[in-house]
């Protein structure tokens, strides 16, 4: 191949924080960024997977009306980021500046994430968008249908894969799942002439999901010899967070660029791609507009890209839940936010993790003790408000349990006192902080973990309150790394020594503790892991080695508890199956091991 | 045609009602209806869509041991209801007992719905049962996966449609969403030789859905000139209620035969048909085993089928509230209810409905009068209870409120009395059922209403609280009819007179009345009507005359509480549309019209 026939294509990979259904809001931004990309004089700007819309709109795309307004604000894109309409007169960032041969301005193409509707049948679309116009449409043809994703509920499926042209250059887009199957748009994208793929996204997190995308989309690079841009957006939507990573790999399958993990980001790539041998049909003329074919090797200031590190995982999660946290609540319209303190690991992550997202001025700790709260948790409780710097407030609810037990008597007459009156002291807990929430305006946060969730260890209205649970999907012992993650990133004990130390207790009767009720958290963790995650039976769970007994008693509280779980407030997805929309059990179930 | 080439095959719709995970009571319940059917002298007796399960199974269908157990569990039915595993002299029904030619004994052939497994892929499946084996499988072609469906999640789609031959007469078999295409496996069987159609179902109820069903099912019959056996299932699973209605069409359209809604039934159909000119390959042997071919039409005892008639609207609708209610309450353990009673339409229709789904000494009424209810709440709250003759308990509830505002003195300082104060007393009402619910076990009962649920008129643990939402898809206009109709059916006024007449008002605050915050509920349920179940925009809503202002007002109300709705407890769908799993909205949305 001749030298002399390769060009030199400048890519920016938008990777952004749509919101779902702001469809004026995320066109401004998608405005905004084409021309920061146009500022660093790139050929084409890649944004996300329905970046209009957002992701997933869910039901929102039920309805007509919102997928006009969709293609209406994709329109409005197109002629708004034309270079005319945003000033003639470009602010060239130094180092940036590309003057072709000619000297002549440069324009830059993008593509754009949108619902697409023919007919009755609505597409997961990828707009080509150059002068102005919408040069051409691309149609996701694999729709991913399981997990947390529903995309057959909407869309048709797309069955064309052309390419497209940026000067001499062809390339093919494909959207997200399609890049996952070896066998699909790439390979015969590639076989039709395209030099590189790019792949848009709205890619969930969960634990090692980057690692994952990148060894999938490494061997489609390999085996079509061919570069693939990956761009994916980021931050909090529900029980969804997304965590950008987005790069790129050349054709040997090199991991050649990678934006930030949970950050918007805008990743510069200059990729040097062979032209083709004939010219694409659809070309995105903008992009070379006035440059001369075959040229834009020899331009200037060819930069190298940043790859950035990935993250250890404690770190990658602590991360994830402070972006889901951040993005519901200003997503919501929510400043500030209050939560139980306990003095126990739990609710001293949540604080942490709340600090951290939205600032310790912004967040109202409650201790809210009984009788049976120890000294222990009391002094811990208020340690770590002081170590945080946030609010903190104490409302007994000895008072109003009393006053409940009085006006109880009569109809409990004879009757012992049971798990009622501990679900009582939780729901009056719940009750106090709902209405702090009512009366100042902040988002009650919810301090369960996946653990408890998972087993029922929790009071629906008590401590299963609040409009959003931080640590529903994280497991007992993954709190206590994330808050040993905490004190050593803080370089100091943020977390007191005495809440990791002392044993976990719910503290609603007298010397209570988990380990009553519970397996050892190391054990329960792991069984929960194989039957909820991984849908692994009895016989395989205890196939490790793990103690029969104990196993049934966790899997039957999984199963008997699905009924709290309906009612539990969203939280944020980061591991392979969630509760949630990620994993759909009927209530009614009479299956048992 | 020659008269002598037809047959007469009496075919058993079985429309039971199985229970979702329950493989082995399922399987029991067929091998029983199996031989119910056999004692009737039924050539072929047909269950409904994945009768061995339970519908829907949801993820359970991701446990490859669940689907290995119930292959297993299909297989022992096929072995249990041999003939001769039940038995060798058969008691026949007088008056069904139709001796062939020969004199020898007959055997009935079953049709029943299961999962079945090829490879990594699942089936909604159709097994052909006869002589202790398994003699055919159908795969399901058309998945449904819109509203409440998922099956795309789980199921692969059948590519296969074949015919079976019972005698010399060959038919088809095809499942659910099958039959609502009329270019799909109905037509394709008929045009291979079908005799007859046999079409199996777990079809959820909603308002008018038998009439729907039965207008396609008459056209398909009409198109391909064939009659069609249309089998249902009964019953309530979580939000869910099957209403039965199985129904036989002939070859012109017309409905023949017509099980009960909400019952379970053994309907008996004669089908006189015409022999297929070629004997079919896989042919149901047993079914007209030791019988001479061709002979069938001159059995004797040919019996006249019965046609229920249909309910009306009203009875329908409340029938599907007792069906469901009193499932989700057998099948999940439960014997007795508790519910409050304010004295309200609401209320008042679930304790009626509590009463008929479970007799009226199972449910327990709770007044919870503060210092703004008024004397004829409390005095139509106890006629009520008297008239149904359900428990009555009286819990003030202003002590504790006292107790609650006394504690938050100080961290209310300088604080207005706002809607946090009526929350509050809504939540110490969810905690005095809840604390009832369980110290003695009694499930309790929301009586939330569909206008209220959409518009967010309810409190987060408070009226929202409970583990079965009876009202959840009952909008308030249909409450009152509802009421209306049980006193109609009753001769008397079980329902007082002055719950009708009174204003609605949720009594949180001194003079409060329903219509301060929501507009009459006349225009509010015809708003959401439009907006909720039929996704229609501003725009279109407006132009039905309906004034704009309170349009925009009541859909700001629908959007801005979809964070309340995620907590609800589960409840029976009845409209088109209900809440759940049927209406999938993003909680995070800046969508607004």
């Amino acid at each position: 191949m001749k030298r002399a026939s390769r060009q030199s294509i400048r890519i920016a990979l938008a990777q952004i924080n749509p919101t779902v259904g702001d469809l004026r809001g995320n066109a401004d931004k998608v405005v905004a960024w084409i021309d920061k990309a146009r500022r660093q004089a790139a050929d084409l700007v890649v944004f996300p997977e329905l970046c209009v819309t957002g992701y997933p709109p869910e039901d929102l795309l039920l309805k007509p009306r919102f997928v006009a307004d969709n293609i209406a604000a994709l329109k409005r894109i197109a002629v708004a980021a034309r270079p005319t309409a945003v000033g003639a007169a470009r602010e060239i960032v130094v180092g940036a500046a590309r003057p072709t041969a000619a000297g002549a301005a440069r324009d830059t193409a993008a593509v754009i994430g949108f619902v697409d509707k023919k007919a009755d049948r609505i597409f997961n679309a990828a707009a080509l968008v150059a002068a102005g116009r919408v040069k051409g449409i691309y149609h996701k043809a694999y729709l991913p249908n399981y997990g947390v994703f529903d995309e057959v509920r909407y869309f048709a499926a797309g069955e064309a894969f052309p390419v497209y042209g940026i000067g001499r250059t062809a390339f093919g887009v494909n959207i997200c799942e399609d890049i996952w199957h070896l066998d699909g748009p790439a390979g015969i994208q590639a076989f039709r002439g395209a030099r590189f793929i790019v792949n848009i996204n709205a890619s969930p997190y969960h634990i090692g999901k980057g690692l994952l995308r990148e060894k999938i989309l490494r061997r489609q690079a390999r085996d079509n010899k061919i570069p693939v841009v990956y761009v994916n957006c980021v931050g909090g939507q529900d029980e969804l967070v997304f965590d950008g990573q987005s790069f790129v790999v050349d054709e040997k399958g090199r991991v050649i660029a990678r934006a930030k993990a949970f950050e918007e980001e805008l990743l510069i790539v200059d990729l040097e791609v062979a032209a083709s041998a004939k010219r694409p049909k659809t070309t995105l003329q903008a992009a070379l507009q006035g440059a001369p074919q075959g040229t834009s090797q020899e331009k200037a200031g060819r930069r190298k890209s940043s790859v950035a590190p990935r993250l250890e995982e404690d770190a990658e999660v602590y991360a994830a839940l402070v972006t889901g946290l951040r993005d519901y609540l200003a997503k919501n319209g929510f400043k500030k936010v209050v939560l139980g303190l306990s003095g126990g690991i739990d609710s001293s992550l949540v604080a942490a993790v709340a600090s951290d997202a939205i600032g310790a001025q912004n967040v109202v700790g409650v201790a809210m003790p009984s009788v049976y709260s120890s000294q222990g948790s009391a002094d811990d409780a208020m340690t770590l408000a002081v170590n945080l710097g946030i609010d903190f407030l104490t409302i007994p609810i000895q008072g109003i349990f009393d006053q409940y037990l009085k006006d109880f008597k009569e109809a409990f007459a004879g009757r012992q006192a049971d798990v009622t009156e501990e679900n009582l002291q939780a729901r009056i807990r719940g009750n106090i902080l709902m209405a702090l929430s009512n009366k100042f305006g902040y988002l009650a946060l919810n301090t369960g973990n996946k653990s408890e969730v998972s087993c029922g260890y929790c009071t629906l209205y008590g401590d299963m309150a609040g409009g959003f649970g931080v640590l529903k999907d994280v497991p007992k012992t993954l709190v206590y790394r994330l808050c040993g993650y905490k004190n050593r990133r803080d370089g100091r004990l943020t977390v007191p020594k005495s809440v990791f130390d002392k044993a976990p207790s719910a503290e609603l009767r007298p010397g209570q503790k988990d380990a009553d009720t519970l397996p050892p958290y190391e054990f329960l963790d792991r069984v929960l892991k194989l039957y909820v995650e991984q849908d692994k039976s009895f016989a395989q769970i205890t196939g490790k080695g793990l103690a029969p007994d104990a196993v049934r008693r966790v899997i039957r509280m999984v199963d008997a508890n699905e009924y709290k779980r309906r009612q539990a407030p969203p939280g944020i997805k980061i591991t392979p199956r969630a509760f949630g929309k990620d994993r759909r059990m009927p209530i009614t179930n009479r299956y048992r091991v």
